[in-house]
Order: C-alpha cells, then sequence, then structure tokens
C-alpha cells in the first residue's frame, strides 16, 4: 500500500506510490546529444557579446581582466525596475504596480558549459554573485521579497542555453512563502517551544541518516522525508540562519562543494535531465530570523502537474525518498 | 508596467504582464490533427471491452439498456480502497496509510469524442455521475477530502484518449485547501461580518460584466480578475453551497449547459487546447458550509511552471484577464 507522508517544512502531504514506484533507472530519459559551440555570435551572454545586454551591475574578473561571472538586468523581465509603488484597491480589485527587479546571473563566459561541470571555484563566484544581488535586491525599499533560481533545460522553463540562473525582487511578499513563515513561527512557539523547525527536521534527517546524500561542515543535501518528487533535493545549511545573504565566506566555499557534488550525481546519474533549482531565503532584516531557515532545492523535472495536483496541491511521487537518495549516493562521479 | 493582482480567493498574487502581454491569437498551438476511429479494440473504455475494467459502481443507461456514461475504479490508483487508516507519527516521520478511493467517469461510449462536443444532455449524465460518486466516497469514514477532475491531452497528464473524468478520495485534508479554507473563514468572520467571501466576489465580477464570458440562471463563467493564466476560467454557482454534492436537478442542467458552452468557446476559439479542469468542493457534512463556495476551474495548458513559480507560488500571466474574456466570449459556437 502507499504512504501519504506529511511534509512538515512545505505543509503539503505527498503520496509516496511505493506500489507503482518505478526503480530510480526509470526516470532517465536519454536525450538526443546535440553539439554545442562554446561561442555563438548572437548569444547575448558569450564573452565578446556584452554590447547584447545591458550595463553590468556586477562582475567578477580573472587575473587577465576578463569577466568570471556577470550579473546583468532582464531585459524581458516581467517587472519595471523604475517607477513608484502605487497600490489600489477597488473592492476585491486589488493591484500594485508591476515595480520589481529581475537580473540574469551569467555563471560562466562559456556556452556550452553547464553548472554540474564548472569547477567548484567557479560555483563559489556564483554564490559570490547571488549573496551581492539578494543584499543590493534588499536595499531597494519598494522590493518585499527575493527569489534566486534556476531553470535548466526547456522542459524546465528556459529558452536561452547559455548557462545562467536569475534573480527577482517582487514587490508583494508571495502568500506560500507567507504560509510557509506563519507555519514556521506557529512551530517555533506552540509545538517546539522556542526551537527553529527547520533546525530540529534536520538533525532528525541527519539521525536517520538513509536520505542524505553528502555533507560537509556547514551543510547536508538529502532527499526529504516527504519529497514531492523523484530526485527532490533539499541542501539545508547547517548553522541556522533566515537570509541567504548573511552566508560567510566559509560556507560559500561549503555551499558550492555540496552543489557540485549534487548536481554532478544527477548529471551522470539521470543523464543530464532538466531541473530546476531555488534558493528560499527571507530578507536580511532579520525580524524573521529566529523562524525561518533558508535552503536551495533542486527538483529535476520528471513529473507533470496534472488535474489532481492542480485541485490538491498534492503530489504523487513515483519513487521511495530512500530509493531515490540511495540511487544518488552510489553514482559514480 | 505590469500589473500584480491579488487573487481574494486563492490568496495569490498573479503578475499581469501586460507589457509583454500577447494576443490571445499567440497561443493557439495548431496540433498535428490525426484520425481517431470511434472504437479502439484495446481501449478499455470503449464499449464492447467492458471486461477490460474491473465492475462498475455507477452507470447510466439509454433506452436501447447500452450504457452512456460509466464509472468504474482506476486500476492503476496509487490510492487502496482496501485497508485500514493506520496513522504513524515519528518525530518528523508523519505518515498515513494510502488507503482512498479512485474512479474513472468514462464521459461517452464513443472514443474519438470529446467533452466539448457532447450534447449537453450527455454532459448532465456526466455531472450526474460525478455527484453520485461524490456523494458515495464522502460515506466512507476513511476518506478526508474528495477532488473531481480531468485532464485533457498529453500535455495536461493524460495517458488515455477515450474521453473520462477522475475523482479521487484521499485520506487526508490537502494542505492548499486547508490554507484557502482558514482565509475563508477568516473572511467571513473578520472582514465581511458574516457574509460568504465568494458570493461577495461573485456579485463584484458580475457588476464589472468586463471579464464575463457567459451566465444563466444558476451559473455564471467568467476568467478571474487574478486570472492565474491565459484562458483560466472559473464557473460559479450563483446559490451558495459549499458542496458539489448538493447541486439539484435544475443546475445540474444549468452547469451543463454553461460547461458546455464555455468548453467549445475553448476548444474552437484555442484550437482544442490541453486542459485541466477541476471542481473544488467541500464535503456534504455542512460544518464548513457558511465559509466556503465550491466551483469549477478550467485551466488550458498554455503555460510552463518553472523556478520562479516553484519558488513563490506566484504565477506570471502573459495575457489580460480581461483581454482573455472579450477573445473568448467573441468566439463564434
Amino acid at each position: 500500500m502507499s504512504e501519504v507522508r506529511l511534509n512538515v517544512i512545505t505543509g503539503d502531504w505527498v503520496v509516496i506510490a511505493t506500489e507503482r514506484a518505478k526503480r530510480p533507472e526509470d526516470f532517465i530519459h536519454i536525450k538526443q546529444k546535440k553539439e554545442v559551440p562554446a561561442y555563438v555570435a548572437t548569444c547575448p551572454f558569450c564573452r565578446g557579446n556584452e554590447d547584447k545586454t545591458p550595463p553590468e551591475t556586477f562582475v567578477l574578473k580573472g587575473p587577465d581582466d576578463n569577466w568570471l561571472v556577470r550579473c546583468v538586468p532582464n531585459k524581458f523581465s516581467a517587472f519595471s525596475p523604475d517607477g513608484e509603488i502605487v497600490k489600489t484597491k477597488a473592492n476585491f480589485k486589488q493591484h500594485i504596480t508591476g515595480v520589481g527587479l529581475h537580473e540574469v546571473i551569467i555563471e560562466t563566459p562559456e556556452h556550452n558549459m553547464t553548472t554540474a561541470l564548472l569547477p567548484v571555484s567557479q560555483i563559489e563566484r556564483i554564490l559570490v554573485a547571488y549573496k551581492n544581488r539578494l543584499l543590493a535586491f534588499y536595499k531597494d525599499t519598494r522590493v518585499e521579497h527575493v527569489i534566486i533560481f534556476k531553470n535548466h533545460g526547456e522542459s524546465a522553463g528556459t529558452s536561452l542555453e547559455h548557462p545562467h540562473s536569475q534573480i527577482v525582487g517582487t514587490p508583494v511578499f508571495p502568500g506560500q512563502v507567507m504560509n510557509r513563515l506563519g507555519d514556521a513561527i506557529k512551530n517555533y512557539y506552540y509545538v517546539n517551544f522556542g526551537d527553529c523547525l527547520y533546525c530540529l527536521y534536520l538533525k532528525d534527517e541527519q539521525k536517520d541518516k538513509i536520505r542524505i546524500i553528502g555533507e560537509n561542515d556547514s551543510f547536508v543535501a538529502f532527499v526529504p522525508y516527504a519529497a514531492l518528487s523523484p530526485f527532490h533535493v533539499w541542501i539545508f545549511p547547517k548553522k541556522h540562519n533566515a537570509c541567504f545573504g548573511h552566508i560567510i565566506d566559509s560556507e560559500i566555499s561549503g555551499l558550492a562543494d555540496i552543489l557540485k557534488d549534487t548536481l554532478m550525481r544527477i548529471y551522470t546519474g539521470l543523464d543530464n535531465p532538466d531541473f530546476n533549482y531555488v534558493i528560499r531565503s527571507l530578507s536580511s532584516a532579520g525580524a524573521d530570523s529566529k523562524f525561518f531557515h533558508w535552503y536551495l532545492a533542486i527538483i529535476p523535472k520528471v513529473i507533470q502537474i496534472a488535474g489532481f495536483e492542480l485541485g490538491t496541491g498534492m503530489f504523487i511521487n513515483t519513487a521511495m525518498p530512500e530509493e531515490s537518495a540511495r540511487f544518488l549516493r552510489e553514482v559514480k562521479i
């Protein structure tokens, strides 16, 4: 019989369909390999084509003065960086002007690279850029929430193949994040009597060991007990912190290391699947620092959302989280 | 500048990206038309192949004693109809046995039909079957929540082309539904001082007129003010009721009529796109009958979920809801 597991962090029930569970190998979709060149003349993100993007907001350069990581405003943003917040309330028609920040983090000058294959030192640079932009975005008083994410591959929603991530600052606090923060506050005060839910949950995963993929001084990578899909991975910082922007240098190294390791396991074990990753973080303001705990979530694109998921918010995971974890742990990289 | 609109029913913010808004016509994906026969020997849902499904749980027959609508248990359910609810709580590992009900509603004997093209009388039969199964599911004390949905087309998650819908009874109350119910209760008591949020919201949409697609004695079809995607349609009953199972015969006729009309507009105007629809309803128990209001939501598959949506729960709608409504209203059917 299948198991319906509660994800205590997201508040969602997940159906672990053990009876129709697939073997990890069944999720590998062999994609047509195509030759991709290291430089594409029309790509706005390739080195040499810097005039095809707006001026950079942040850059990290090598000793030869060539850029290694570049941040630029997204030319096709749904938000406008200029303008004032105007709030309109007319009965049930409530809206706010679409003022917001949206930048692209170009992860490497090489068009045909992929994040998993970058050296750890380059992934560190990407994380330094994330931190810089997140803190800069939160300095803009019009921004209520900042999200960092990466879409890898067409089915994960990207149209540009040059490796890049995105950061968006929204003028509203998302309802989904508000619900999770509310749950975290209730758990802090009324369930755990002054302990962070995320910290306690992480300790439980560490004690269980069975779903852990990797661990170092600062981070743990694991498939959560109630993973919403096969190979859904969370990377939690061991030190409690609500804001990714507070990450210190040694932690950046630790995160680069474990992120590279996890992405390589996914890349090698599942033959470079499309995926999304997301850094969930609150602001650096500190008011909510006791309750929330930032983390990075990786969701390989091996699932489809249909009527059941739309209507309930529940997911059906056809892989045992313990099996997904074992598979990724045993990948030879 | 784009607008960030609040959906007061779902609690989600939606970015209406007016600057990169597309024309309604841009969402039409011309699909390769293929010849589909009216009968397929291997299809478990075709008339004559009744032995390929488990015994039927409900059936509606014509005067010739041939079935017109048939309900059968889903052979590939993630839930088991047999067994007891067993609750297990070990620290943060909480689960419940995957006991639940899952049936398929076979909408027509004809393999190559599509719901939009069925006569209204046949859509009435489908709705009668929905009502019967929803009430039957809620009689099973192991069932906490029931969801009715339809996946039309491969990208909407269906693998069988014979027209069918599904109904699932879960042993847990979904977190997403709990959040909406909580919001509805707060609105009832503390915002609207004893009025249903959904009733008030519907009146506002009716007053505005601009997003209405169709209306009859019992129902209104409209694109909500904060539609999460292009051509996202809600069909609300005018009479307050939390449970779809309470629908009376004259309302079934009204719903069949407006559902057929709306699906035909989508079918004709957007060239038979893939879509999901969902009936959101609470139980017939009545405890929550004052706050909640059942409705039917149609979501054509013209959007992709990527990192931004996963990480915030917010959607970016590249069509103005007012434009989507005008387009559907003006389709010649």
